[in-house]
Protein backbone atom coordinates (compact mmCIF):
# COMPACT_ATOMS: atom_id res chain seq x y z
CA UNK A 1 0.00 0.00 0.00
CA UNK A 2 1.12 3.19 -1.10
CA UNK A 3 1.56 6.06 1.61
CA UNK A 4 -2.00 8.37 0.73
CA UNK A 5 -1.20 10.86 3.42
CA UNK A 6 2.06 12.43 5.05
CA UNK A 7 0.18 13.46 8.17
CA UNK A 8 -3.52 12.76 9.71
CA UNK A 9 -4.64 14.16 12.58
CA UNK A 10 -7.20 12.05 14.43
CA UNK A 11 -9.51 14.19 16.93
CA UNK A 12 -10.95 12.16 19.57
CA UNK A 13 -9.12 9.02 20.40
CA UNK A 14 -11.97 6.69 21.39
CA UNK A 15 -12.96 3.73 19.78
CA UNK A 16 -13.43 4.40 16.20
CA UNK A 17 -10.31 7.10 16.05
CA UNK A 18 -7.97 4.66 17.83
CA UNK A 19 -9.00 1.96 15.49
CA UNK A 20 -7.85 4.26 12.24
CA UNK A 21 -4.74 5.40 14.27
CA UNK A 22 -3.71 1.55 14.43
CA UNK A 23 -5.41 0.37 10.86
CA UNK A 24 -3.32 3.69 9.40
CA UNK A 25 -0.05 2.46 10.52
CA UNK A 26 -0.82 -1.19 9.87
CA UNK A 27 -1.42 -0.61 6.26
CA UNK A 28 1.04 2.16 5.91
CA UNK A 29 -1.05 4.67 4.55
CA UNK A 30 0.34 7.69 6.40
CA UNK A 31 3.45 8.77 7.64
CA UNK A 32 2.57 10.20 10.60
CA UNK A 33 -0.28 10.46 13.63
CA UNK A 34 -1.46 13.23 15.74
CA UNK A 35 -4.23 13.20 17.84
CA UNK A 36 -6.45 16.20 19.74
CA UNK A 37 -8.34 15.22 22.36
CA UNK A 38 -9.73 17.26 25.28
CA UNK A 39 -8.92 14.35 27.71
CA UNK A 40 -4.87 14.78 28.61
CA UNK A 41 -5.36 11.41 30.26
CA UNK A 42 -6.54 9.49 26.27
CA UNK A 43 -4.04 11.86 24.42
CA UNK A 44 -0.98 10.25 27.26
CA UNK A 45 -2.24 6.79 26.54
CA UNK A 46 -2.96 7.04 22.47
CA UNK A 47 1.08 8.43 22.56
CA UNK A 48 2.25 5.43 25.22
CA UNK A 49 0.33 2.86 23.13
CA UNK A 50 2.60 4.07 19.83
CA UNK A 51 -0.86 5.36 18.09
CA UNK A 52 0.70 9.33 17.50
CA UNK A 53 3.83 10.80 17.67
CA UNK A 54 2.26 13.48 19.44
CA UNK A 55 -0.92 13.97 21.32
CA UNK A 56 -2.41 18.12 22.23
CA UNK A 57 -5.64 18.99 23.85
CA UNK A 58 -5.45 21.91 21.85
CA UNK A 59 -7.61 20.77 18.31
CA UNK A 60 -5.87 23.24 16.28
CA UNK A 61 -2.22 22.50 17.25
CA UNK A 62 -2.84 18.69 16.47
CA UNK A 63 -4.36 19.78 13.20
CA UNK A 64 -1.37 21.90 11.92
CA UNK A 65 0.26 20.73 9.15
CA UNK A 66 -2.08 18.17 8.36
CA UNK A 67 -3.08 16.77 5.14
CA UNK A 68 -6.21 14.87 6.45
CA UNK A 69 -8.15 15.53 9.54
CA UNK A 70 -10.61 12.78 10.95
CA UNK A 71 -13.04 14.01 13.05
CA UNK A 72 -13.66 11.04 15.54
CA UNK A 73 -15.93 12.75 18.61
CA UNK A 74 -19.25 12.80 19.55
CA UNK A 75 -21.41 14.95 16.99
CA UNK A 76 -22.42 17.86 19.71
CA UNK A 77 -18.92 18.54 19.29
CA UNK A 78 -18.70 19.32 15.95
CA UNK A 79 -19.49 23.04 15.72
CA UNK A 80 -16.71 23.62 18.36
CA UNK A 81 -14.23 21.68 16.89
CA UNK A 82 -14.81 23.48 13.15
CA UNK A 83 -14.23 26.85 15.00
CA UNK A 84 -11.65 25.89 16.62
CA UNK A 85 -9.47 23.46 13.56
CA UNK A 86 -10.47 25.83 10.88
CA UNK A 87 -7.76 28.64 10.92
CA UNK A 88 -5.43 26.38 11.61
CA UNK A 89 -5.89 24.20 9.09
CA UNK A 90 -2.95 23.54 6.24
CA UNK A 91 -3.76 25.11 2.52
CA UNK A 92 -6.31 22.26 0.88
CA UNK A 93 -6.40 19.95 3.76
CA UNK A 94 -8.55 17.23 3.82
CA UNK A 95 -11.38 17.23 7.00
CA UNK A 96 -14.05 14.28 7.58
CA UNK A 97 -15.34 12.33 9.94
CA UNK A 98 -17.05 8.84 11.06
CA UNK A 99 -20.50 10.37 12.65
CA UNK A 100 -23.46 8.01 12.05
CA UNK A 101 -25.63 10.89 11.36
CA UNK A 102 -24.44 12.80 7.80
CA UNK A 103 -26.62 15.47 7.56
CA UNK A 104 -26.17 17.16 10.62
CA UNK A 105 -22.95 16.64 10.35
CA UNK A 106 -22.25 18.44 6.90
CA UNK A 107 -24.56 20.96 8.46
CA UNK A 108 -22.31 21.43 11.83
CA UNK A 109 -18.92 21.06 10.15
CA UNK A 110 -18.94 22.52 6.55
CA UNK A 111 -19.91 26.30 7.25
CA UNK A 112 -17.49 26.56 9.20
CA UNK A 113 -14.21 25.53 7.90
CA UNK A 114 -12.38 27.79 5.34
CA UNK A 115 -13.37 27.70 1.71
CA UNK A 116 -9.32 26.41 1.08
CA UNK A 117 -10.29 23.23 3.31
CA UNK A 118 -11.85 20.01 1.29
CA UNK A 119 -14.62 18.54 3.56
CA UNK A 120 -16.18 14.93 3.19
CA UNK A 121 -18.28 13.29 5.37
CA UNK A 122 -18.06 9.74 6.14
CA UNK A 123 -19.67 6.81 7.84
CA UNK A 124 -17.90 3.73 8.79
CA UNK A 125 -20.38 1.17 9.64
CA UNK A 126 -18.40 -0.87 12.62
CA UNK A 127 -18.19 -0.61 16.23
CA UNK A 128 -18.17 -2.41 19.69
CA UNK A 129 -20.00 -1.69 23.10
CA UNK A 130 -16.45 -0.87 24.50
CA UNK A 131 -14.81 3.54 24.49
CA UNK A 132 -11.89 4.67 24.59
CA UNK A 133 -8.22 4.58 23.21
CA UNK A 134 -7.79 1.05 24.21
CA UNK A 135 -10.27 -0.26 22.83
CA UNK A 136 -9.57 0.09 19.37
CA UNK A 137 -8.11 -2.20 17.24
CA UNK A 138 -6.61 -2.45 13.59
CA UNK A 139 -9.19 -4.68 11.86
CA UNK A 140 -12.54 -3.32 13.39
CA UNK A 141 -13.20 -1.97 9.79
CA UNK A 142 -12.30 -5.34 8.10
CA UNK A 143 -15.02 -6.49 5.67
CA UNK A 144 -17.63 -3.88 6.94
CA UNK A 145 -19.03 -0.92 5.30
CA UNK A 146 -17.30 2.39 4.78
CA UNK A 147 -20.23 5.48 3.55
CA UNK A 148 -18.89 8.27 2.01
CA UNK A 149 -21.36 11.20 1.43
CA UNK A 150 -20.06 13.67 -0.64
CA UNK A 151 -22.58 16.64 -1.58
CA UNK A 152 -22.58 18.30 -5.62
CA UNK A 153 -19.50 20.71 -4.67
CA UNK A 154 -17.47 18.40 -2.64
CA UNK A 155 -13.91 17.82 -4.07
CA UNK A 156 -13.11 14.62 -6.24
CA UNK A 157 -9.48 13.92 -5.06
CA UNK A 158 -10.74 14.44 -1.58
CA UNK A 159 -13.27 11.75 -1.81
CA UNK A 160 -11.39 9.39 -3.80
CA UNK A 161 -8.73 9.80 -0.82
CA UNK A 162 -10.51 9.47 1.63
CA UNK A 163 -12.33 6.35 0.07
CA UNK A 164 -8.51 4.91 -0.69
CA UNK A 165 -8.17 5.49 2.80
CA UNK A 166 -11.34 3.03 4.05
CA UNK A 167 -10.29 0.43 1.01
CA UNK A 168 -6.95 0.24 2.38
CA UNK A 169 -8.58 -0.37 6.05
CA UNK A 170 -10.40 -3.40 4.27
CA UNK A 171 -13.83 -1.97 4.53
CA UNK A 172 -15.96 -1.63 1.52
CA UNK A 173 -16.32 1.52 0.34
CA UNK A 174 -20.21 3.34 -0.84
CA UNK A 175 -21.17 6.93 -1.49
CA UNK A 176 -24.56 7.82 -1.04
CA UNK A 177 -26.56 11.20 -0.50
CA UNK A 178 -26.63 12.05 3.34
CA UNK A 179 -30.19 12.26 3.48
CA UNK A 180 -30.37 8.63 2.29
CA UNK A 181 -27.91 7.74 4.57
CA UNK A 182 -29.44 9.06 7.36
CA UNK A 183 -32.67 7.09 6.82
CA UNK A 184 -30.83 3.58 6.39
CA UNK A 185 -29.07 4.01 9.36
CA UNK A 186 -32.21 5.07 11.39
CA UNK A 187 -33.96 1.74 10.74
CA UNK A 188 -30.66 -0.84 11.16
CA UNK A 189 -28.96 0.85 13.94
CA UNK A 190 -30.34 3.68 15.48
CA UNK A 191 -33.73 2.12 16.15
CA UNK A 192 -32.10 -0.85 17.46
CA UNK A 193 -29.72 0.77 19.75
CA UNK A 194 -33.15 2.76 20.72
CA UNK A 195 -35.01 0.07 21.48
CA UNK A 196 -31.89 -2.21 23.24
CA UNK A 197 -31.75 0.85 25.52
CA UNK A 198 -34.78 0.60 26.31
CA UNK A 199 -35.42 -2.88 27.14
CA UNK A 200 -32.72 -3.00 29.42
CA UNK A 201 -33.88 0.10 30.89
CA UNK A 202 -37.33 -1.69 32.07
CA UNK A 203 -35.60 -4.77 33.12
CA UNK A 204 -33.67 -2.28 35.28
CA UNK A 205 -36.72 -0.80 37.01
CA UNK A 206 -37.82 -4.26 37.67
CA UNK A 207 -38.21 -5.03 41.75
CA UNK A 208 -34.42 -6.21 42.89
CA UNK A 209 -34.92 -9.88 43.38
CA UNK A 210 -36.45 -10.10 39.92
CA UNK A 211 -33.95 -8.01 38.41
CA UNK A 212 -30.82 -9.92 39.45
CA UNK A 213 -32.59 -13.02 37.81
CA UNK A 214 -32.62 -10.99 34.50
CA UNK A 215 -29.00 -11.05 34.74
CA UNK A 216 -29.05 -14.43 35.68
CA UNK A 217 -30.99 -15.87 33.00
CA UNK A 218 -30.05 -13.15 30.21
CA UNK A 219 -28.94 -16.14 27.82
CA UNK A 220 -32.19 -16.29 26.61
CA UNK A 221 -32.55 -13.05 24.57
CA UNK A 222 -31.81 -10.97 26.60
CA UNK A 223 -27.93 -10.57 26.66
CA UNK A 224 -27.50 -9.73 23.09
CA UNK A 225 -29.79 -6.35 23.70
CA UNK A 226 -27.51 -5.87 26.81
CA UNK A 227 -24.01 -5.59 24.50
CA UNK A 228 -25.90 -2.89 22.04
CA UNK A 229 -27.12 -1.03 25.20
CA UNK A 230 -23.68 -0.84 26.50
CA UNK A 231 -22.32 1.23 24.00
CA UNK A 232 -21.23 4.69 24.54
CA UNK A 233 -23.83 6.97 26.27
CA UNK A 234 -23.16 10.67 25.07
CA UNK A 235 -22.37 8.99 20.91
CA UNK A 236 -25.84 7.75 21.21
CA UNK A 237 -27.65 10.82 22.97
CA UNK A 238 -25.87 12.65 19.93
CA UNK A 239 -27.17 10.58 16.98
CA UNK A 240 -30.80 10.59 18.72
CA UNK A 241 -30.93 14.11 18.59
CA UNK A 242 -29.14 14.77 15.12
CA UNK A 243 -31.10 11.98 13.03
CA UNK A 244 -34.35 13.14 15.24
CA UNK A 245 -36.61 12.99 12.09
CA UNK A 246 -35.95 9.66 10.75
CA UNK A 247 -35.64 7.99 14.25
CA UNK A 248 -39.39 9.32 15.41
CA UNK A 249 -40.12 8.27 11.80
CA UNK A 250 -38.55 4.59 12.31
CA UNK A 251 -39.91 4.24 15.79
CA UNK A 252 -43.76 5.25 14.72
CA UNK A 253 -44.03 2.40 12.64
CA UNK A 254 -41.71 0.00 14.78
CA UNK A 255 -44.49 1.34 17.64
CA UNK A 256 -47.46 0.47 15.37
CA UNK A 257 -46.51 -2.83 14.37
CA UNK A 258 -45.48 -3.90 18.42
CA UNK A 259 -49.21 -2.95 19.51
CA UNK A 260 -50.87 -4.41 16.15
CA UNK A 261 -48.60 -7.86 18.12
CA UNK A 262 -49.46 -7.14 21.53
CA UNK A 263 -53.22 -7.30 20.49
CA UNK A 264 -52.66 -10.50 18.18
CA UNK A 265 -51.50 -12.11 21.40
CA UNK A 266 -54.22 -10.74 23.61
CA UNK A 267 -56.36 -11.78 21.08
CA UNK A 268 -55.29 -14.97 20.74
CA UNK A 269 -54.47 -14.31 16.87
CA UNK A 270 -51.80 -17.01 16.46
CA UNK A 271 -51.77 -17.01 12.91
CA UNK A 272 -50.88 -13.16 12.66
CA UNK A 273 -48.16 -14.21 14.87
CA UNK A 274 -47.30 -16.95 12.64
CA UNK A 275 -47.63 -15.70 9.57
CA UNK A 276 -45.15 -12.56 10.88
CA UNK A 277 -42.53 -15.20 12.55
CA UNK A 278 -41.92 -17.10 9.21
CA UNK A 279 -41.70 -13.94 6.91
CA UNK A 280 -38.61 -12.00 9.32
CA UNK A 281 -36.73 -15.82 9.24
CA UNK A 282 -36.94 -15.30 5.44
CA UNK A 283 -35.02 -11.76 5.88
CA UNK A 284 -32.49 -13.25 7.97
CA UNK A 285 -31.72 -15.55 5.07
CA UNK A 286 -31.54 -12.79 2.86
CA UNK A 287 -28.57 -11.07 5.20
CA UNK A 288 -27.05 -14.71 5.57
CA UNK A 289 -27.09 -15.00 1.51
CA UNK A 290 -25.88 -11.03 1.24
CA UNK A 291 -22.98 -12.47 3.41
CA UNK A 292 -23.50 -9.80 6.58
CA UNK A 293 -23.95 -12.64 8.91
CA UNK B 1 -20.66 -41.21 34.12
CA UNK B 2 -22.77 -43.77 35.10
CA UNK B 3 -26.41 -44.63 33.13
CA UNK B 4 -29.24 -42.61 34.50
CA UNK B 5 -31.92 -44.17 31.76
CA UNK B 6 -32.48 -47.75 30.15
CA UNK B 7 -34.66 -46.16 27.90
CA UNK B 8 -35.45 -42.43 26.53
CA UNK B 9 -37.77 -41.40 24.39
CA UNK B 10 -37.36 -37.93 22.86
CA UNK B 11 -41.16 -36.94 21.12
CA UNK B 12 -39.91 -33.90 19.06
CA UNK B 13 -36.49 -34.38 17.00
CA UNK B 14 -36.18 -30.35 16.17
CA UNK B 15 -33.18 -28.41 17.52
CA UNK B 16 -33.93 -29.31 21.43
CA UNK B 17 -34.52 -32.73 20.79
CA UNK B 18 -31.66 -33.92 18.59
CA UNK B 19 -29.44 -31.92 20.76
CA UNK B 20 -30.63 -34.13 23.83
CA UNK B 21 -30.05 -37.28 21.75
CA UNK B 22 -26.72 -36.43 20.78
CA UNK B 23 -25.41 -35.54 24.43
CA UNK B 24 -27.18 -38.19 25.88
CA UNK B 25 -25.10 -40.48 23.44
CA UNK B 26 -21.62 -38.48 24.22
CA UNK B 27 -22.33 -38.49 27.99
CA UNK B 28 -23.60 -41.68 28.52
CA UNK B 29 -26.54 -40.67 30.12
CA UNK B 30 -28.90 -44.07 28.92
CA UNK B 31 -28.67 -47.45 27.09
CA UNK B 32 -31.04 -46.29 23.91
CA UNK B 33 -32.71 -43.39 22.26
CA UNK B 34 -36.23 -43.39 20.69
CA UNK B 35 -37.90 -40.98 18.60
CA UNK B 36 -41.30 -39.82 18.45
CA UNK B 37 -42.12 -37.56 15.58
CA UNK B 38 -45.42 -36.85 13.39
CA UNK B 39 -42.84 -35.94 11.15
CA UNK B 40 -42.09 -39.46 8.81
CA UNK B 41 -38.92 -37.36 7.41
CA UNK B 42 -37.74 -35.85 10.84
CA UNK B 43 -37.81 -39.42 12.42
CA UNK B 44 -36.19 -40.80 9.33
CA UNK B 45 -32.98 -38.48 9.60
CA UNK B 46 -32.60 -39.26 13.18
CA UNK B 47 -32.07 -42.79 12.83
CA UNK B 48 -29.91 -42.02 9.77
CA UNK B 49 -27.73 -39.61 11.77
CA UNK B 50 -27.67 -42.09 14.77
CA UNK B 51 -29.14 -40.14 16.85
CA UNK B 52 -31.57 -43.25 18.11
CA UNK B 53 -32.70 -46.90 17.78
CA UNK B 54 -36.08 -45.89 16.48
CA UNK B 55 -38.30 -43.80 15.08
CA UNK B 56 -42.20 -43.34 15.38
CA UNK B 57 -44.75 -41.32 13.83
CA UNK B 58 -47.57 -42.70 16.73
CA UNK B 59 -45.75 -41.46 19.63
CA UNK B 60 -47.36 -44.28 22.00
CA UNK B 61 -44.85 -46.31 20.31
CA UNK B 62 -42.06 -44.21 20.72
CA UNK B 63 -42.79 -44.30 24.65
CA UNK B 64 -43.66 -48.01 25.11
CA UNK B 65 -40.77 -49.29 27.46
CA UNK B 66 -39.09 -45.78 28.27
CA UNK B 67 -38.13 -44.99 31.51
CA UNK B 68 -38.57 -41.19 30.61
CA UNK B 69 -40.39 -39.26 28.16
CA UNK B 70 -38.85 -35.68 27.44
CA UNK B 71 -41.28 -33.56 25.22
CA UNK B 72 -39.74 -31.44 22.74
CA UNK B 73 -42.44 -30.11 20.39
CA UNK B 74 -44.40 -26.43 20.37
CA UNK B 75 -46.84 -25.98 23.36
CA UNK B 76 -49.73 -26.25 21.74
CA UNK B 77 -49.25 -30.07 20.81
CA UNK B 78 -49.06 -30.67 24.48
CA UNK B 79 -52.46 -31.49 25.34
CA UNK B 80 -52.81 -34.01 22.76
CA UNK B 81 -49.27 -35.89 23.00
CA UNK B 82 -50.21 -36.07 26.83
CA UNK B 83 -53.65 -38.15 25.68
CA UNK B 84 -51.56 -39.64 23.06
CA UNK B 85 -48.20 -41.24 25.60
CA UNK B 86 -50.78 -41.68 28.72
CA UNK B 87 -51.84 -45.55 28.34
CA UNK B 88 -48.43 -46.00 26.75
CA UNK B 89 -46.75 -45.08 29.51
CA UNK B 90 -44.58 -47.36 31.64
CA UNK B 91 -45.38 -47.76 35.32
CA UNK B 92 -43.24 -44.66 37.24
CA UNK B 93 -42.54 -43.32 34.09
CA UNK B 94 -40.68 -40.00 34.30
CA UNK B 95 -42.38 -37.29 31.64
CA UNK B 96 -40.82 -33.45 31.37
CA UNK B 97 -40.81 -31.05 28.73
CA UNK B 98 -37.99 -28.42 27.42
CA UNK B 99 -40.56 -25.67 27.05
CA UNK B 100 -40.20 -22.20 27.46
CA UNK B 101 -43.09 -21.77 29.52
CA UNK B 102 -44.33 -23.54 32.35
CA UNK B 103 -47.60 -22.48 33.84
CA UNK B 104 -49.38 -24.19 30.86
CA UNK B 105 -47.10 -26.63 30.22
CA UNK B 106 -48.08 -27.98 33.51
CA UNK B 107 -51.57 -27.53 32.56
CA UNK B 108 -51.99 -29.47 29.68
CA UNK B 109 -49.68 -32.48 30.70
CA UNK B 110 -50.24 -32.38 33.88
CA UNK B 111 -53.94 -34.02 34.02
CA UNK B 112 -53.91 -35.72 30.88
CA UNK B 113 -51.00 -38.40 32.35
CA UNK B 114 -52.02 -41.53 34.60
CA UNK B 115 -51.87 -41.44 38.13
CA UNK B 116 -48.43 -43.43 38.16
CA UNK B 117 -46.51 -41.38 35.53
CA UNK B 118 -43.95 -39.11 37.41
CA UNK B 119 -44.45 -35.41 35.58
CA UNK B 120 -41.83 -32.43 36.67
CA UNK B 121 -41.66 -29.61 34.13
CA UNK B 122 -38.27 -28.23 33.14
CA UNK B 123 -36.83 -25.51 30.35
CA UNK B 124 -33.22 -25.61 28.97
CA UNK B 125 -32.25 -21.76 28.68
CA UNK B 126 -30.44 -22.73 25.46
CA UNK B 127 -31.18 -22.56 21.28
CA UNK B 128 -30.11 -21.51 18.25
CA UNK B 129 -32.31 -19.53 15.32
CA UNK B 130 -31.98 -23.34 13.39
CA UNK B 131 -34.44 -25.76 13.34
CA UNK B 132 -34.79 -29.68 12.86
CA UNK B 133 -32.98 -33.21 13.42
CA UNK B 134 -29.37 -31.70 11.73
CA UNK B 135 -29.77 -28.11 13.66
CA UNK B 136 -29.04 -29.78 17.04
CA UNK B 137 -25.40 -30.02 18.61
CA UNK B 138 -23.79 -32.06 21.98
CA UNK B 139 -23.14 -29.02 23.41
CA UNK B 140 -25.96 -26.95 23.10
CA UNK B 141 -26.64 -27.23 27.08
CA UNK B 142 -23.20 -26.60 27.80
CA UNK B 143 -22.65 -23.98 30.65
CA UNK B 144 -26.16 -22.65 30.18
CA UNK B 145 -29.63 -22.52 32.48
CA UNK B 146 -31.75 -25.66 32.85
CA UNK B 147 -34.05 -24.52 35.38
CA UNK B 148 -36.52 -27.79 36.19
CA UNK B 149 -40.03 -26.58 38.12
CA UNK B 150 -41.46 -29.19 40.50
CA UNK B 151 -44.72 -28.48 41.89
CA UNK B 152 -45.51 -29.28 45.59
CA UNK B 153 -46.56 -33.01 44.63
CA UNK B 154 -43.82 -33.47 42.62
CA UNK B 155 -41.62 -37.01 42.80
CA UNK B 156 -38.03 -36.02 44.40
CA UNK B 157 -36.58 -39.44 42.55
CA UNK B 158 -37.71 -38.21 39.76
CA UNK B 159 -36.96 -34.46 39.94
CA UNK B 160 -33.50 -36.09 41.08
CA UNK B 161 -32.95 -37.46 38.03
CA UNK B 162 -34.18 -34.66 35.59
CA UNK B 163 -31.98 -32.88 36.63
CA UNK B 164 -29.04 -35.15 37.27
CA UNK B 165 -29.39 -35.36 32.81
CA UNK B 166 -28.95 -31.61 32.55
CA UNK B 167 -26.01 -31.62 35.03
CA UNK B 168 -24.60 -34.48 32.82
CA UNK B 169 -24.90 -32.57 29.78
CA UNK B 170 -23.11 -29.60 31.25
CA UNK B 171 -25.82 -27.82 32.43
CA UNK B 172 -26.29 -25.30 35.63
CA UNK B 173 -29.78 -26.59 37.09
CA UNK B 174 -32.09 -24.43 39.34
CA UNK B 175 -35.47 -25.36 40.28
CA UNK B 176 -38.32 -22.63 40.60
CA UNK B 177 -41.84 -22.17 40.97
CA UNK B 178 -43.47 -22.37 37.78
CA UNK B 179 -45.08 -18.90 37.65
CA UNK B 180 -41.77 -17.16 38.79
CA UNK B 181 -40.00 -18.99 35.91
CA UNK B 182 -42.38 -17.22 33.74
CA UNK B 183 -42.14 -14.11 34.70
CA UNK B 184 -38.43 -14.30 34.70
CA UNK B 185 -38.58 -15.66 31.18
CA UNK B 186 -41.09 -12.91 29.83
CA UNK B 187 -38.32 -10.46 30.59
CA UNK B 188 -35.45 -12.08 29.56
CA UNK B 189 -36.72 -14.11 26.69
CA UNK B 190 -40.17 -13.63 25.41
CA UNK B 191 -39.83 -9.76 25.17
CA UNK B 192 -36.69 -9.41 23.55
CA UNK B 193 -38.10 -11.91 20.54
CA UNK B 194 -41.44 -10.39 19.97
CA UNK B 195 -38.96 -6.75 19.79
CA UNK B 196 -36.72 -8.63 17.41
CA UNK B 197 -39.51 -10.12 15.70
CA UNK B 198 -41.54 -6.60 15.13
CA UNK B 199 -38.48 -4.65 13.89
CA UNK B 200 -37.38 -7.07 11.20
CA UNK B 201 -40.94 -7.00 10.69
CA UNK B 202 -41.23 -3.16 10.27
CA UNK B 203 -38.26 -2.83 8.47
CA UNK B 204 -39.59 -5.89 5.73
CA UNK B 205 -42.66 -2.96 5.05
CA UNK B 206 -40.08 -0.38 4.03
CA UNK B 207 -40.13 0.21 -0.01
CA UNK B 208 -37.86 -1.97 -2.05
CA UNK B 209 -35.28 -0.33 -2.24
CA UNK B 210 -34.70 0.78 1.25
CA UNK B 211 -35.30 -2.93 2.55
CA UNK B 212 -32.29 -3.62 -0.13
CA UNK B 213 -30.04 -1.86 1.53
CA UNK B 214 -31.31 -2.45 5.57
CA UNK B 215 -29.79 -6.30 4.54
CA UNK B 216 -27.12 -4.77 3.43
CA UNK B 217 -25.73 -2.56 6.15
CA UNK B 218 -27.34 -4.82 8.79
CA UNK B 219 -24.08 -4.67 10.33
CA UNK B 220 -24.89 -1.71 12.61
CA UNK B 221 -26.90 -3.17 15.22
CA UNK B 222 -30.05 -4.92 13.28
CA UNK B 223 -28.14 -7.58 12.40
CA UNK B 224 -28.24 -8.62 15.93
CA UNK B 225 -32.42 -8.59 16.09
CA UNK B 226 -32.51 -10.53 12.54
CA UNK B 227 -30.83 -13.77 14.29
CA UNK B 228 -32.87 -13.47 16.81
CA UNK B 229 -36.08 -13.19 14.57
CA UNK B 230 -35.17 -16.02 12.48
CA UNK B 231 -36.36 -18.20 15.59
CA UNK B 232 -38.74 -21.41 15.19
CA UNK B 233 -42.44 -19.21 14.10
CA UNK B 234 -44.43 -22.16 15.59
CA UNK B 235 -42.39 -22.01 18.46
CA UNK B 236 -42.62 -18.71 19.41
CA UNK B 237 -46.15 -18.21 18.83
CA UNK B 238 -47.20 -20.93 21.07
CA UNK B 239 -44.52 -19.19 23.42
CA UNK B 240 -46.36 -15.97 23.50
CA UNK B 241 -50.29 -17.49 23.68
CA UNK B 242 -49.14 -19.08 26.55
CA UNK B 243 -47.48 -16.43 28.36
CA UNK B 244 -50.24 -14.01 27.63
CA UNK B 245 -50.37 -12.26 30.82
CA UNK B 246 -46.85 -12.14 31.39
CA UNK B 247 -45.60 -11.00 28.50
CA UNK B 248 -48.54 -8.55 28.17
CA UNK B 249 -47.32 -7.16 31.81
CA UNK B 250 -44.03 -6.49 30.35
CA UNK B 251 -45.04 -5.57 26.75
CA UNK B 252 -47.05 -2.69 28.70
CA UNK B 253 -43.52 -1.47 30.52
CA UNK B 254 -41.52 -1.59 27.69
CA UNK B 255 -44.09 0.42 25.36
CA UNK B 256 -44.08 3.20 28.13
CA UNK B 257 -40.29 3.19 28.47
CA UNK B 258 -39.85 3.51 24.74
CA UNK B 259 -42.50 6.40 24.14
CA UNK B 260 -41.04 8.21 27.12
CA UNK B 261 -37.22 8.21 25.32
CA UNK B 262 -39.05 9.03 21.97
CA UNK B 263 -40.10 12.28 23.73
CA UNK B 264 -37.49 12.94 25.06
CA UNK B 265 -36.29 12.92 21.31
CA UNK B 266 -38.50 15.13 20.23
CA UNK B 267 -38.12 17.74 23.19
CA UNK B 268 -34.19 17.68 22.99
CA UNK B 269 -34.14 16.02 26.30
CA UNK B 270 -30.46 14.87 26.13
CA UNK B 271 -30.13 14.56 29.72
CA UNK B 272 -32.89 11.70 29.84
CA UNK B 273 -31.31 9.46 27.10
CA UNK B 274 -27.76 10.47 28.45
CA UNK B 275 -28.51 9.45 32.06
CA UNK B 276 -30.54 5.99 30.53
CA UNK B 277 -27.68 5.36 28.95
CA UNK B 278 -25.29 4.98 31.00
CA UNK B 279 -27.72 3.02 33.46
CA UNK B 280 -27.84 0.38 30.89
CA UNK B 281 -24.00 0.41 30.07
CA UNK B 282 -23.80 -1.05 34.15
CA UNK B 283 -26.55 -3.79 33.48
CA UNK B 284 -24.12 -5.18 31.25
CA UNK B 285 -21.24 -5.04 33.01
CA UNK B 286 -23.06 -7.32 35.66
CA UNK B 287 -23.82 -9.82 33.26
CA UNK B 288 -19.93 -9.77 32.41
CA UNK B 289 -19.67 -10.13 36.34
CA UNK B 290 -21.94 -12.98 36.60
CA UNK B 291 -19.97 -14.64 33.40
CA UNK B 292 -23.05 -14.88 30.98
CA UNK B 293 -21.80 -12.90 28.67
Amino acid sequence: MPEIFDRVAIIGIGLIGSSIARALKEHGVCKEVVVGDISEAHGKRAVELGLCVAAHTDVAKAVSGADIVVICTPISTYESIADAIGPALKQGAIVTDVGSVKQKAIEAVKPRLPKHARWVAGHPVAGTENSGPDAGFAALFKGRWAIVTPEADSDADATAKISAMWTAFGSNVVTMDAEHHDLVLAITSHLPHLIAYTIVGTADDLETTLKSEVIKFSAGGFRDFTRIAASDPTMWRDVFLNNKEAVLEMLQRFTEDLIHLQRAIRWDEGQKLHDLFTRTRGIRRSIIEAKQA
